[in-house]
């Protein structure tokens, strides 16, 4: 098992890691507040936040809330001082890496693309060596604060472990990537399915941000899903969480991928929802891009096959939030999701609304562009919040 | 707001509250045991389990594993001690009430129900008041250690406040119950929606011992879901969660009493289940006992419609794993529900394991009958559960 993460030093307990935490997500913030908001006492956020300042993370602002004479000290909120630390991040999708360069906030800095050789293990390692090489020779004066790289991959990923069991796009098996990446970049690796990674992101540098019940929901080849419940990633039992895909809301048809029917995915997913805008529009020929622009142009086929997929996509997220109530969905795609928004957003919102149950419809539902450099920057994100968790990602 | 608790003296941090649960729910246990699986030191494990040793909650029993010389002190499990304290618990239904007494680790000790004379509120307090008067007088011995009593009801209930908010089988609405029924019984009431109870009450002390993520289903009039995901029951952030009945796996029909469509409780749920049974066998009149008759006695249009019930159950079941990834699944029921269960079992099972995703499909679903008396003693759990938790319920 390689080393996932290089501990630092000020993070020496439970208290450590939420008082950074808070500060990192939700600061600038006063130590009284986050006394507040935590149940810590005000001794405990003193000392937790000490060891921090010392080692560079935090700073301490000039006091901003100025208060009468005898109401005691002026509050002076934490801060991070994000250049304290630098993170490289990596999407790999089946044919190619994005990188970014991030800094303590998942602020990306630096962005870079390279088209994958082919799809060997040892190639894509070549590769990923290269770019991430690339992106730290853009700004070699940080190289002894970047030490941390997070990588995100679309399948069945075990984080705790740094193995990649399955990715049905790179046609991978038990490769334990983490070891090899690390080996490969010498930097510290942490690994993550690609939608928890970007759930992550969402979590601590995003549209979660202090919500303890919130969803992302993202469109594209698959329907995914991530959860997060009570402040923490679902990630199941078995590995396997947040498939909302395979949600079946078709009845008996269409059959899916995954031995299913009825499932999502084989109704919205971009393929499933290609071939039916091919054969309500009798051009068999189209791309993605053309039956998008087809339905912008008003071809009432297509324009009824995007809304049956906003359909099946509202009815699934309306089972979820049945489920488990969460706070806010953002729902997010690929670029193809994300130029048919307009077409689906409609129904989808009109279906979730209509069968959403009580309370639940109360759940608000964004609709977020997140381009490959979000998801890469997912991935820096997850190497950020493996190095200020103690005991759980 | 009510007194919910009467906090025990040796509940003072979260260790111990975490020691005394791990012997409450899995003991007896040894101290070394209890550092293992908490990740607390061995002292932190004595410092923490001495005050409840002296307050009478728990015993050091006599030491089972002889280590050889030099392997250190024999390891003296920790057991608790059930008669240290007694708890009752009623669920109220819409036509009467039932009461548990039981003991500290929600052993049922005696039984008790009572028909309700009406549905108004202060009618309902003075035949809990009756009932709870009763189940004490059958042990008057124990009055100096029974101060708790748990209820549960279904509808939406918020257990932090102790208001009944909705209600629809009794009518009520904004009902302060947990306040009434300390005044009309003199005891500390502890209220949870009836499902939540019974989820909390297999988590603690049945099928979901020891398990980090599982769930609970129960067919009857409604098709409800409690889950446990991290150790904790969700509750969602707007109070809905578990609506497993309002999953939408049956396309654009039939509506459902919820404003949706497809709804499975408005398949597989009692009402529709007769309703269908009747129409496929025309016998209007029938009821809910002939129907599961003549499909026990062979007649094929009432099984099917019993088996169409149990394949809705079974892709809500597999939404919900897909999304949660539960270890295991208990599915249980009213009277109606359990006398069916043989009928709904195989197609349900089929169904799951069939829209099961991938590695979720390895859930263990367990069919358990569950009487009106396991609903009393959900009840009497959750007082338990919240006498003895910091902080979350
Ligand atoms: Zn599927
Ligand atoms: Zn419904």
């Amino acid at each position: 098992m390689p080393a996932l993460t290089r501990r630092p030093e000020p993070l020496t307990s439970p208290a450590a890691a939420t008082v950074f935490t808070m500060v990192l997500t939700q600061g600038p913030v006063s130590r009284v507040e986050i006394a507040k908001r935590t149940g810590l006492s005000s001794a405990a956020v003193t000392k937790a936040a000490r060891p921090f300042i010392e080692a560079g993370y935090l700073e301490e602002m000039e006091a901003t809330e100025h208060t009468g004479p005898g109401a005691g000290r002026p509050a002076s909120p934490l801060a991070i001082r994000p250049e304290r630390e630098y993170f490289i991040g990596v999407k790999i999708t089946d044919d190619g890496l994005i990188g970014v360069l991030t800094d303590l906030r998942a602020q990306v800095l630096e962005t870079d693309h390279r088209p994958l050789a082919d799809a060997r293990v040892e190639s894509v390692l070549a590769d990923l060596a290269a770019l991430v090489a690339g992106l730290r020779a853009r700004r070699p004066e940080y190289g002894e604060r970047c030490h941390h790289l997070g990588l995100s991959i679309s399948g069945d990923v075990d984080h705790d472990t740094g193995m990649v069991r399955y990715s049905p796009f790179l046609g991978w098996r038990q490769v334990p990537l983490a070891t090899y990446a690390a080996q490969a970049t010498g930097l510290v690796v942490t690994i993550e399915n690609d939608v928890k990674a970007l759930t992550a992101a969402e979590q601590w540098f995003g549209e979660g941000i202090g919500l303890s019940h919130f969803a992302l929901v993202t469109i594209g080849i698959g329907i995914g899903c991530g959860l997060v419940i009570d402040g923490r990633v679902v990630v199941g039992a078995h590995g396997v969480a947040g498939e909302i895909g395979h949600i079946p809301v078709g009845g008996e048809a269409p059959p899916c991928h995954c031995g299913g029917h009825g499932c999502v995915e084989a109704i919205a997913g971009t393929g499933p929802l290609l071939a039916a805008v091919r054969a309500a529009t009798n051009r068999p020929g189209m791309t993605i891009d053309e039956a998008i622009q087809a339905a912008h142009d008003g071809d009432e086929r297509a324009r009824e096959v995007f809304a049956r997929a906003g359909h099946a996509i509202g009815l699934a997220m309306a089972a979820m939030a049945n489920l488990f109530g969460p706070a806010r969905i953002v729902v997010t795609g690929d670029v193809a999701g994300l130029a048919s928004y307009g077409l689906l957003e409609g129904q989808l919102r009109q279906t979730f609304a209509g069968q959403a149950f009580g309370a639940a419809a109360g759940c608000e539902v964004v609709l977020r562009p997140r381009t490959f450099e979000h998801w890469a920057r997912g991935a820096a994100a997850i190497a950020i919040k493996t190095l200020f968790t103690l005991r759980e990602r």
